[in-house]
């Protein structure tokens, strides 16, 4: 691994567990502070269907993700692969989504440029009813 | 990039070339070839649902997928990431779904082992009704 490579991966973890505690507890201001300004990210469904630009809507983003999870979502990390600029998590998602039993995978990519997040893409193999 | 990643890469590279001929023209041998004997993927939805082991079930679950995908499927990859393991290609797919129009994100992960694919995981964003 080159030392790019491993300063994205670092960067990229610290981010991660940033996400996870949001995701677990409702708290996305550390996430959030990661983000650059030209952050962008894609989401397959919903109210944010397709790719949406800054950190403004990634803010209300998250905090619908939290409405939809109150009681919170717990990520386990399956795999990661990475390069210079981008991190792929692989990983499984546990908790109550508005209350009923929810189970996951999903692929989670992060890009990196100057030490902050620029780019979120979420590959859900989530069953999204019409 | 070391030698062992550019290898895998390369690897992948041409087994997910014919993986997409697979999905253009529902001919599959020459990526069943790739498989190895312990292969093993896993789906999010419908009869595979779950994780798949060995090389017949592939067999069947690719062909099931060309008659869901009868005038093929095309397959656009917007970014890869890969380490000296496993490849994560993030694509878009357009084709008709049974005859009406599809158009899709996923992240497709290979795992490449002596040569061969040995685990093929793939991340949908298809939007499934229960």
């Amino acid at each position: 691994m080159t030392e790019a490579s491993a300063e994205t991966l670092q960067i990229a973890q610290d981010a991660f567990q940033d996400f996870c505690q949001g995701l677990a507890q409702g708290e996305w201001s550390a996430f959030l502070n990661r983000l650059s300004e030209d952050f962008t990210f894609w989401f397959p469904a919903g109210p944010f269907q397709g790719l949406n630009v800054g950190a403004d809507k990634a803010k209300a983003f998250f905090e619908m993700v939290s409405q939809v999870f109150p009681e919170g979502l717990t990520l386990t990390v399956q795999q990661i692969t990475s390069n210079a600029t981008t991190v792929v998590f692989e990983v499984r998602s546990q908790g109550l989504m508005l209350g009923k039993p929810y189970e996951n995978q999903a692929a989670i990519a992060f890009d990196i440029k100057n030490g902050q997040v620029c780019s979120y893409r979420e590959y859900l193999n989530v069953v999204f009813q019409r």
